[in-house]
């Protein structure tokens, strides 16, 4: 005897999640069994209203339940600025300093031949298309910093100079309340290299 | 701008789940709107059917589609028998062992002042009843090797040596496998005191 055949499934179910494994999926299985039916029933509504519901902009590529996105709806943005990402999420990390009022676009990924990611994989053509016919002034680069991020910006400012716009990118240097003593050298040399004057 | 509310309410469902904080329900979320319909819907339902078909066995306590459960109808387990254990998770545990052919009765808990669980909180009144009224000869107790574990243990034994029945508990010592120089001091001496002759 093992388990029941719902808790055996629900169990497998659980572990195709990312980060989830058998001992993990049981752990959550067994959760799942505590809850109420109203508490189960809201669950298994959120996961099947979130897929239904959302999809991406076809403006940006954000996500968002109508299409265009209200950033890109917003006539209150600047159409100056456009302020590309890999992933949705790096928008919502953004929208939380309350610092940028610009537009965005997100690629939908970053440049990995490791994972077989190229350039014609990422929202690239969208993006020409939008700083041909747009008022865009500058594009900020805001890939993540790691190798796949700072490949994409490369090859992005390469495609896009012709353009004539002013490319940036966000600064590399110390994060705040970080500790002097644990940031890595290559941090460290960043913030060295971008040091201003006080 | 944040996540489109779909997003926002089943991240919030997500980080319900033991174990998952509010980074992990994001990417759980995120990975949700990756997969397909069907995939999703599977998903979705294996948490319904599970919620809503699984209960516990009346007589073992353990989880079941039908009471009483498959292990308690089988008249080919050792009807003598009767093996104790806090969760249901530890008759799967057991069952894999392939060792034990009598029957199970589930706890369901151990005594644990801190958390508030008392004697009163497991099956203790349904174990009685059914080593009163059942044919068994030895009762082998497998709470867990914790403090919560043997005290539970103890009053167990305490209680029931009355019933005049053999009354045993599960070995402790070096687990099979491990390293002798990793094995804390405990085990160590359990395994010194209980040592067999070769």
């Amino acid at each position: 005897m093992l388990y029941p055949q719902p808790m055996t499934r629900l169990i497998h179910e659980l572990s195709k999640l990312p980060g989830v494994g058998p001992r993990t999926a049981q752990r959550l299985a067994f959760h799942v069994l505590t809850l109420s039916d109203e508490e189960v029933g809201k669950l298994a509504e959120a996961l099947l209203e979130a897929k239904h519901k959302i999809g991406f902009c076809t403006i940006c590529g954000q996500l968002t339940e109508t299409s265009p996105c209200a950033t890109c709806r917003d006539p209150g943005r600047d159409q100056t600025l456009l302020c590309v990402v890999e992933e949705p999420k790096d928008v919502i990390a953004m929208e939380k300093t309350r610092i940028f009022k610009g537009l965005y676009h997100v690629l939908g990924g970053a440049i990995s031949p490791l994972e077989g990611i190229g350039p014609e994989e990422l929202r690239l053509k969208e993006l020409l298309d939008r700083l041909r016919t747009g008022s865009f002034e500058e594009l900020i680069i805001a890939t993540d910093p790691n190798i796949e991020g700072e490949a994409t910006a490369l090859y992005l400012s390469k495609i896009l100079h012709p353009l004539g716009l002013r490319i940036t990118r966000l600064a590399r240097g110390l994060p705040v309340g970080g500790d002097l003593e644990y940031i890595d050298e290559i941090t460290l040399s960043k913030a060295f290299e971008g040091r201003t004057d006080l």
